[in-house]
């Protein structure tokens, strides 16, 4: 079995499952501590910064730092950042405080002004017609589109509830452009977390337990991939997939010795 | 040229263009009016009542009722009646006033419930993501989902701002389900302006700016078509079209001879 230098982990449904633990996380992180492999985590997550992230984490005794936590919103604010190295650039954001957080960290200016650099979209629960409006007449008047991710839905107390990729349909169904998106099974969030690394991709696996998001990422960023079946892909519809992931586990338990 | 026993109107860009009156408006209605040819109004608006579009044209010399007038709204609220004669819906509606104010006249409950029969959406500008998600629970729990027209941009005082076919985008988006569209170019709005006439739909010619709503759906309810070029659509787009308009005109007096 190939040995990994490198590990991308996904974190829900891979390392919990809402506020559940899952079997077999722990001593998995453990382990990679244990042996000195680099790993990062990869969520598309707008809303919560790195630190919070790691604190979550931390609380169900995983090993992480915020520098070990790839959030889209950093992902988004990293690639800003890589284009735009000499100056600095304006955002019109709808999104959280995750998001708002990691454009801020990066030099990024936020504004309501309708002639930005960027429109930067990501989930936000307080959303309103002006700041929809905004974005779309921003988006009108030239800046460039980005959305964190692709997500149609996302759980709530309630049940699913619109996802971020449900948001921005609205906006690129109302100026009819189409956006950059940022986070799984898109490239840039990869890009990053392997920069993060300081690997390439051939060094590296991917973790996770969604085919769509998470095992899509590893296969479109030309990495090997690891499914794990404690989420939201089952293993029947993993199964009627055409391209499938390197390895199947049903817990991260199963893949220890191979660390 | 065919006399039509019957006119269905377009408003905005073919009887006035925001606050300004359209050349030949008031003219073209008061022959109607005179001559006794049945005429009325078809709007994608759902935000307003019946009463409030009456009384704008009112305002601006050109006779009209509130029963002339079918909004995308009443349309709504009529094709649901119509579909259930004998017993009481429940609807999850998202909208303002001239949305739920038609459901309401016509019987309807209107519920937060998100177990309801139907989930409608009309343009609101007062949205929130808790009523996006609500929506999108009740058709996940089965609630048939209708909206009122698939306009991507409306105009607003700053540009132009998202429109009810964008707000609906969110929610199929989300949710994977498709609504049945209500207005033009859609079909249930030109049937319930038919019905309100009294007349088949070969007796009627379907008058409008906007090649893409109006002609369209003139031309899909099996109507002749005038198109007038006093809107949106120029009448440089309209020739890129492949299926034109019976007449066209420049302006509305053009056609007053031949009522």
């Amino acid at each position: 079995m190939k040995k990994y230098v490198g590990y991308l982990i996904d974190l829900d449904g891979t390392m919990y499952r809402g506020n559940e633990e899952i079997d077999g996380a722990k001593e998995f992180i453990e382990k990679l501590y244990q042996e000195n492999i680099p790993y990062v985590f990869v969520t598309n997550n707008s809303t919560k910064t790195a630190e919070d992230v790691a604190k979550r984490l931390q609380d169900i005794q995983i090993r992480a730092t915020a520098s070990q936590i790839i959030t889209s919103s950093k992902a988004i604010a990293r690639y800003i950042q890589s284009k735009h190295p000499n100056r600095k650039v304006t955002c019109y954001c709808i999104g959280e405080a995750g998001l708002k957080e990691a454009l801020r960290q990066t030099g990024v200016e936020l504004t309501d002004d309708i002639n930005p650099d960027y429109v930067i979209v990501g989930l936000d629960r307080t959303i309103t017609y002006e700041k929809l409006e905004g974005a779309c007449l921003a988006i009108r008047n030239g800046a460039t589109f980005l959305s964190t991710n692709r997500d149609h839905a996302i759980p709530t107390e309630k049940g699913m509830g619109p996802g971020n990729g449900a948001i921005t349909a609205l906006i690129s169904t109302s100026t009819e452009v189409e956006p950059l998106f940022v986070g799984k099974p898109d490239s840039i969030i990869m890009e990053q977390a392997i920069k993060a690394l300081g690997m390439t991709s051939e060094q590296v696996i991917m973790i996770g337990d969604n085919y769509h998001t998470d095992i899509q990422a590893g296969i479109q960023a030309n990495m090997d991939t690891l499914y794990v079946e404690t989420g939201v892909t089952t293993r029947e519809q993993l199964l009627t997939f055409n391209k499938q992931p390197t390895y199947t586990v049903k817990t991260l338990n199963e893949w220890i010795p191979y660390i």
